[in-house]
């Protein structure tokens, strides 16, 4: 931490902010510039809120000079993770394609759709069961019986499922069906939900808030990772601007930003960030080529009657034409799926 | 909802866009103009996903014209809610103040506190003894011992107790302690949690999420209400913008607007809004001027060990002047506290 | 400035870094922390790009510990700026009130208006003679006819003239009849238009640009200051935000962070900030409760035909009204107009 | 236009809606619902405040169902705008790559980035002469003299020179040696600017603002189309958000829009989007595949001392490697450069 002092500062002022520093632990260097004394505090904590020194007197500006979270950063994690879900490995060398519906309506309905990503070569079934809606009039899914279907169908075409957990007291549930936990946008700041699956061990893919920096976001993950569940990875679906003719921003360049940052994959959600049809393909070339380990993407065999977002959903035979021109992608990157 | 057509739609295309809108039960009325054809589609659904229009052949773009809510509009209820509870009516002629510690340290630390609330004449103690925090490693709470403190106090001081709930399972036991619930800014969009607290009949304050628009916090509020709980009121609290001097952007103007559109009460919480001592009584005043129906300011009396944002607390004799200062201009705008 | 190296960084990367520091003139120090090296670099220039370092091997983070700006920061000039035009004090004891018309339309209006203001007890009349529109379609402005009607009727009601200059040629032009020149928030960063203004002596009001933060603005002032023109005031009128009913995002902690950062006195423009009328009344409110040196309102009496956003205008009679409220409002936070 | 009145508006209140809609030159339909009235107003015009209808007693909401601008949309010219410059189409089937220094530094140094970037294949050179600096301490270019570099070195490898124009004295100045004007990110709003420079033939390349909308930049692109220059193509260059690990956030989503909504070429510049060297090369693969028409890169043989934007600089071996990779994306995606 770097503490910078007024240039009106005291002397009074200066041995105040040292003592106080001190108490909170910190060993203390000083610096005197030509304008101003600048403070180096050594030991600062992860969850020190640098703002109890800021308030004191003759202090001009706080600087945390390491980043907040600590399991989640490359620094102490130097190799990428990988995470293994029987044949399927997650930050590994291949991208991974995660497909499906949004939610869950139907047990042939999903089952068609595994169908389809069977089909495709994709490896893991989305669908959700439990569905948080803005409204409380929405459809809120079929809830357990969802599970089911998507399990059975998941079975029978040999790919994984992942699902969203929107409450604690689903987690048990949903661990009986799924192979992967998601964590929507909305609860990405859901602290209690995410200490309990951190105390699971079950693979979790945590979407980025609608207005969450990379570094909350990484946090987030740290609070998953300090609970001892190490099989973490994030995926960026979109965050919210003033850009209208959109309906979030899909940010890419978070991409690059967070395997700099963390050792954890990084998928890309095309469909939730854009929310309409024909920005899909566009932005899910856009991800592969920015370096996404994964993507995930709605797909649904008659959108015009899907009970959530049908719009942004792409046809069976859109979403394996897509795949074909994402393989060419990944291959210019000298990458594969 | 209102539905401009492409000026190039065949007439088979907008046969087409009828044809859906019927489907989906709506009566369609047309009005042909020079540049482009416009559709009326009336008896939209509160969750009617506009996009299944958008997506059609032929439609250049779709409004809904009604807002999505309806139970927390000042359409449905023009008269403003009041809220009675003991002796404070939240919402009626006189603001209301809501002060104490951010969070419930011990047992000393609390009871010294409402005192000075009491002193104040404030009649709610804010307190929190389950805390969400963005980092693992902080403060989480001292729990139910917390909430036997800050009753025991309240009880002591004639006071009445604000506290929020985190989780589901939180509710039973917060109940038993709180005269009022707070939803917390990042739960929001817990929509779960907001089921749940639609099925008791306790007050609760919903914070407005971080990067929440207006319409999406009353969408939070039509959930609590459609539960059948209509003791709600909103608490503004600050929104993410790019300003890096502070720490949120306090959106008085949601003051109005929310009388305007709705007639649920709306506070203001300074503190987090501005994150720093010495921006909350300026921005406390503003907010009385703006016409807030009530306040929520933090305070400390050794805020330098405070557990948690003593960067934000008022000392107790800075916390009492500032309130002098506000009943000043409650006068001035025609209000008293 | 202060540079923390990555844990991993070399020796020899450690040493480019310092030479790297030298060369661009910095004194270097540097202090061992448990996690990392950080290097305090003393002696940075205001246009420093401290990107410079953080490309370099081994450097995990750069921060600049002093503001940018220099002339524009209260270190510098610790007395608050007062500017004198005529009887008039801006940044004085005295709450400022401007008020006019959006666009000056013809004689008869901004003489009428004139009138009203006079009356009201403002002492600043504003009219825009050049209007930047963002439609190429919309009415732009009268010229130098505009600015003949309202230095006329200025003169009649002992007032003093402010309007925006957009562009460099009209510098010369409006000087003639204006005695403040105001640059909208559109070319808040228009360097060229800065420089030549900071070459005047003439008062100048800088609105803030739609999304720059309180630096940038504090930046764009220095530009003027750098010139030679000590007479510069700001002006805050709303930023961008995602939300949807207002037309932008009233910052009005902009009012106390400028008060600490800087000498330079700040108004507050309700009437853009708001975009419509009913808004403009307790956002105006808010603002002086909040520490504003000066108000900017909009009137019209005949807003429905007013040429440009007469929405937003106050109608004389609800203008003087507001105007008996503000000063109650002035005189509780111990002000007054 | 669409209107939709209150619930409660009387009679009155709506002929009195009906009259201004007709006085303001308005064909006025009506639809009655179950809810509320909604009145089609036919023959908006491009300037119309919606506004003045919003405020009027009895508005619900007003909506604007034509788009702002008219001679940038498809709509009005529904094949895509190809410009030619000597042997270069923009907007053609070829994706154009623009590549050069921030700002130009010397004769020498302007030949032999020129050099690179004819080597490249390239086809364009950029450079800055004045240079728009957020801090008056800061470089701001060689003027005429670094105009004369810049086009000696294009003519001696066949290239084409874009640079930046500012202020409208620099026009003709700047016609005299450049191909295709620049206009930049904070001048996007410069509405003096975009009017003279419609009243020129010359290609002009204009960058969205920081805090733009698509629709807002648009618009700036409809000022100089409506002054008779039809050679504009737009450049996305990174929108502001809140977060903090890039400078700004690449809006690459903006590129599938504007092909939707308009027939203008659109170009991306991962340089200044993402502000650090080592982004720049995902990002410019992700711009590729998302559907660009053409890339603008800064490059740099010793970018340690560019006296402009230097971290964000590719040497010139990083930048002939990213683009043999751009090419193998551009081939995966159906195109060429």
């Amino acid at each position: 931490m770097v503490i910078v002092l007024e240039q009106t500062a005291t002397d009074e002022q200066i041995q105040n902010v040292i003592r106080h520093l001190e108490e909170y632990g910190f060993e203390v260097h000083s610096s005197k510039g030509v304008q101003s004394l600048v403070l180096g505090a050594i030991g600062v904590k992860p969850d020190f809120d640098t703002r109890k020194i800021k308030v004191l007197q003759g202090v001009a500006d706080v600087y945390r000079v390491t980043a907040p979270f600590k399991l989640a950063s490359r620094n102490f994690h130097p190799e990428n993770t990988k995470i293994k879900i029987k044949d399927v490995e997650i930050g590994g060398d291949k991208i991974v394609m995660i497909a499906g519906p949004c939610s869950i309506e139907s047990d042939e309905q999903v089952f068609k759709l595994a169908e389809t990503v069977a089909k495709s070569g994709a490896k893991i079934l989305r669908g959700g069961a439990f569905k948080p809606r803005t409204s409380p009039y929405s459809f809120q899914g079929l809830g357990e019986e969802g599970l089911k279907y998507i399990r059975a169908a998941a079975d029978e075409f040999g790919l994984l499922v992942i699902t969203e957990v929107m409450q604690i007291s689903q987690i048990d549930l949903i661990a009986k069906y799924a192979d992967i936990f998601q964590v929507g946008a909305r609860n990405m700041q859901n602290f209690s939900l995410l200490k309990e699956i951190g105390a699971t061990d079950k693979p979790v893919m945590l979407k980025r808030g609608l207005s969450a920096t990379i570094e909350e976001w990484l946090m987030s993950a740290e609070y998953i990772l300090a609970g001892g569940n190490s099989n973490v990875f994030l995926c960026e679906r979109g965050i919210r601007t003033f850009e209208k003719y959109t309906r979030n921003t899909f940010d890419l360049s978070a991409i690059p930003i967070v395997h700099k940052k963390s050792h954890l994959p990084v998928f890309a959600d095309p469909s939730h960030a854009t929310g309409i049809r024909d920005q899909v393909p566009p932005m899910a070339r856009a991800a592969v080529a920015a370096g996404a380990d994964g993507l995930m993407i709605e797909i649904h065999y008659d959108p015009e009657h899907a009970l959530s977002d049908g719009p942004q959903a792409l046809l069976p035979e859109e979403y394996i034409r897509l795949y074909d021109e994402l393989k060419l992608i990944a291959k210019a990157v000298g990458k594969s799926f």
